[in-house]
């Protein structure tokens, strides 16, 4: 095992704060050398979060520059990753991109294109689920074969409440945007058309939401998939997904923990948060980046194309939703290299 | 409490034979004194299961005029339930009808309008799953609001498989038409407008049938309803129900029975049936009939308009289904007298 | 099917209240034609439950010898049966005995030998949870093998709150008593030796009871038995059972019921009490046992032998309550007549 | 956040390798810079997971002189202990150690004694279910106490299959030493009594085992504690506690996992060995004593009086085995430095 990777967290936003404390007290193998942020009050507290010892940067394209990072933690917004991307790409450093890869589908073909045409895996993108014990139990079903060909793929994605100023596109492009990725990753099918449903929505809801929904796919070879998205579930977090096969019924994402009869009650604790749902997957997915770079390997998680794949569905719900029409979807050729 | 009621049961196939050991075995107030089948023989057969006492007839509107029975149980192929109805509507007989209530939704209109005309509750149709615990259970949450205003409904109905010569419309007619009144009786609203998608289909389907489909529907309020209608599931038999609130998520139809550790998995049987599944359901239909008749009562349970209703919601479902496009339904208006 | 059976009820307390409707209303073939009590005004108010036809007496044996009656109920305290079941035995009138089955052992024995001379079984004593569809699917473990030999049965009897001046010996007579049948039920074999913990009691207990305590038991096979009994468990009714075989683990009383999740948990209503949870088992055996009657044959529940056992397994276990000892049971030959 | 911390692991057989690769692949702030062990070839091939840095010894006492480690983590067999922690203590050592604490109780105390002449906790003892999320999880409901006061404790602890020439005392000192732990952790109180029941043996158990036993104990407050301890249990690895107290029931190690339901059943995988049941614990236990180190502090975990009480319930429960009586345990004084 070579000497630890040395990181600089580009973005220190509560993302990019919850990855420096996991690559400095989880996460075998890496330190925290660079920080980069505009804002210098925040970027000084974020590498006092990696024990005193990062450098603060407010440029990303000067740390990129530097020669004194093995890799790079992208989590600013997603319209400041393009240059970030194309810089690193130029360079030929690694770069684990929180999502969403760029700001749309077209600039995300663009990173797609220009690492082929480098014929190098440089970018992970943080589709953290992929990590998660129960998807991964979930997609051997898919890749084993043993109840026969997957048939519909039921999804249910309850958050508590949304952030303030959230939208109905934020739905798809926050919320939904995992589901989609999750559909490619069990089934490894490409997704070809999309459409929305809107019916009564929470009294609950904050701001202007019709909300809970109902987005509606189908796959390459026919699987149907429906989603209900419901951001002001009030109870909890609760993200839980049915797979319909051919010979069998398979579902992940149940309730489990500590078990109580009391006051007339069994039952137990929801989740109450994203954080605590998929806080397994998050250091798994970092840990498995950072081991692979430190063995002098190509990152092996979710790709550029997976990003520039979820970014095209993600466009044609938001048309969907606005259109109340089924919007089909056509990525155009991938690659060879992505395999 | 009165004498026993005097019941003949019309059609002695299998749902009238069942009714008849039910009646004689397990309802306490009954008495299955008559039996009316065109096939001799098998009206015989079925006079004996009732302990022989049973006295055996060929036409059902001689037994109707015979003065000799209390009620009725009509349990024959639903094109023929339209004349033994309005017969008995005539003679102000009470007749408790396996679904449908008639063939089509236009002579089952004509049925309502009839005992409307009357004034009088005589008929009851058999969706015996009002009489579940779970489906009771379930009913409460939204008619006491503690959760808030219902959102969504996802409901599964998977059969092991299905009889011989087993069609799409009768995927909309035998067993989507459970869901169909499933949805009106909890949400206490009619369904407006019905759509059928079809994606790939199991391998294993018997025959022409393109298995699973989903149905999906909306109520008066927005209430949005999608259907997993899969007939050859295989693995078992299950009738799955989830609702979504406001402030919560409620379902009914989860795995039960002894609980079993061994050779590496932890789990239990699949109710192989809907007989096993609504075994319960049967009973406390047919005891809840049979006690309202003994104490002078008119029945209460899902009345002709109920039957009419579903009736709409199949033909527009299995219009939806040839088309592929949403279709509206309209039912006209309802006689007060149905409440 | 022969005619209805003609029923007398002696006892109007509350389980005899309980059976008559049940036999009135829920049970097929019985009516009760007769209602036994020494208090005249409970006895017509009894009467009355039953739909008025039946005909009120103040002795048990004047009804007994009136002729008049095809089978008796029998729930009047227990130090009343002796008596009452002499007198039947000697007339040959079946009786349903609820327990116990007499006042002590050694009256028990005497029933039992009353019984075997006359080579005829009249009488079934009411261990209800035989007929709970939980306790036959776990007992087909013990009987079919597939799991090879049972080793231990972990119990859990708990009840929300005791009757007033509950005792430590009615949580051995009143309570335990079922998992003493219930554990003769599933392992077919006699009970050697009882002995009983008491440890830190909550102080929540009515009375002077030591509550929880933790009944040891042994069978002849050597299979261990715990039970912990706990009258004042505040939350609800449970009965759990698990049953520990050489090839796996089987357990039996899992809650369930509508599932909610709302305001951060998940889970649903615990039972409150033995008459929801044991309410099909109730109707099931007296359905049964009228069933039997009604086809000209003799009862097949458990017997008195049954009940003259789990009396000689209550007097050891309140013995090595007070003691604080293994106590062992012998219960002497059984008469070949009980199989 | 200082820099990585030097650890030397002692003993590398398959928990000094596990442990090797744990620090290497998946804890933050940790390298194994040194590997003991007396077989040279065993040693090397160690020092090769952890990268090729780590430097070989065969003298632990050698290694602790060195001055070259922070901090050591000892698995050698228990018999070996007690030497090296001396030393350790001796010199001012933190020791990360393996159970059991030493060979014996009278050893453990002696442990005791001297880690408390130093006033300073410089050992940790290796009970890692105290870091599994249900165990803590179980134990807020003692120390928050909403539910009133404990009063029993159900465990079952089954292992698929036993290591060959396993014996009933191994059955305590290395199964239900981790029970008793747990007893101790969950109540905060010391054991007092501990009784076994031997019972019907499994005709699959390897070798002279008379498996499963039962092991019962009593706690200082009166909480009753029953064992199941099942070493040829066959169907997988199960470590189950249920917790009685006086207002609710709470228990932890429920199965769970991808649920499917397929060819008439419904459920999933159990868990096959404590590898996969604890591997989270064994990584939060490692990552929290390395945290607290590198921060300057003591450690927090299970210490030497913890280690030493086990070691005292195992005797007694061995010779209560042997005797089959109930034993008595007194521990003595325990240190004030322990708290």
């Amino acid at each position: 095992m070579a000497n630890n990777l040395r990181i600089a967290v580009i973005g220190t936003g509560r993302m990019g704060t919850d990855h420096i404390k996991r690559l400095t007290h989880r996460i075998a193998g890496a330190d925290v050398t660079g920080v980069v942020d505009i804002d210098a009050g925040r970027a000084k507290a974020a590498a006092a979060l990696a024990g005193g010892h990062a450098k603060v940067w407010d440029d990303p394209h000067a740390a990129l520059s530097s020669g004194q990072y093995d890799a790079f933690v992208l989590t600013t917004p997603g319209m400041l990753h393009y240059d970030v991307l194309m810089d690193a790409l130029d360079k030929g450093l690694p770069v684990f991109c929180e999502k969403p890869l760029t700001a749309d589908a077209a600039t995300a073909r663009e990173i797609v294109d220009a690492e082929a045409g480098l014929d190098a895996r440089l970018i992970q993108v943080g589709f953290m689920r992929r990590y998660d014990a129960g998807y991964q139990r979930l997609r051997r079903y898919f890749t084993e074969g043993s109840l026969g060909a997957p048939l519909m793929l039921h999804c249910r994605h309850r958050n508590p409440d949304p952030p303030p100023n959230f939208t109905d596109a934020l739905m798809i492009y926050d919320s939904v945007v995992h589901e989609i990725d999750g559909v490619r990753y069990f089934t490894g099918e490409e997704i070809t058309e999309i459409s929305v449903r809107k019916g009564r929505a929470t009294a609950g809801a904050h701001g202007k939401l019709s909300d809970p929904q109902q987005v509606l796919m189908r796959t390459e070879s026919g699987v149907l998939v429906d989603v209900e998205i419901f951001v002001n579930a009030l109870f909890g977090y609760q993200v839980h997904t049915e797979a319909v096969f051919e010979r069998g019924i398979v579902d992940i994402g149940n309730d489990e923990g500590a078990y109580v009869r009391s006051a007339g009650h069994w039952g137990g604790e929801v989740t109450p948060g994203f954080e605590q749902r998929f806080a397994a997957a998050f250091d798994t997915e970092l840990q498995g980046w950072v081991n692979r770079l430190r063995d002098g390997l190509p990152p092996n998680g979710p790709s550029a194309w997976d990003g520039y794949a979820a970014a095209a569905c993600c466009e044609a719900g938001v048309e969907a939703q606005l259109e109340g029409t089924t919007v089909t979807i056509a990525l155009g050729k991938k690659p060879t290299f992505y395999g």
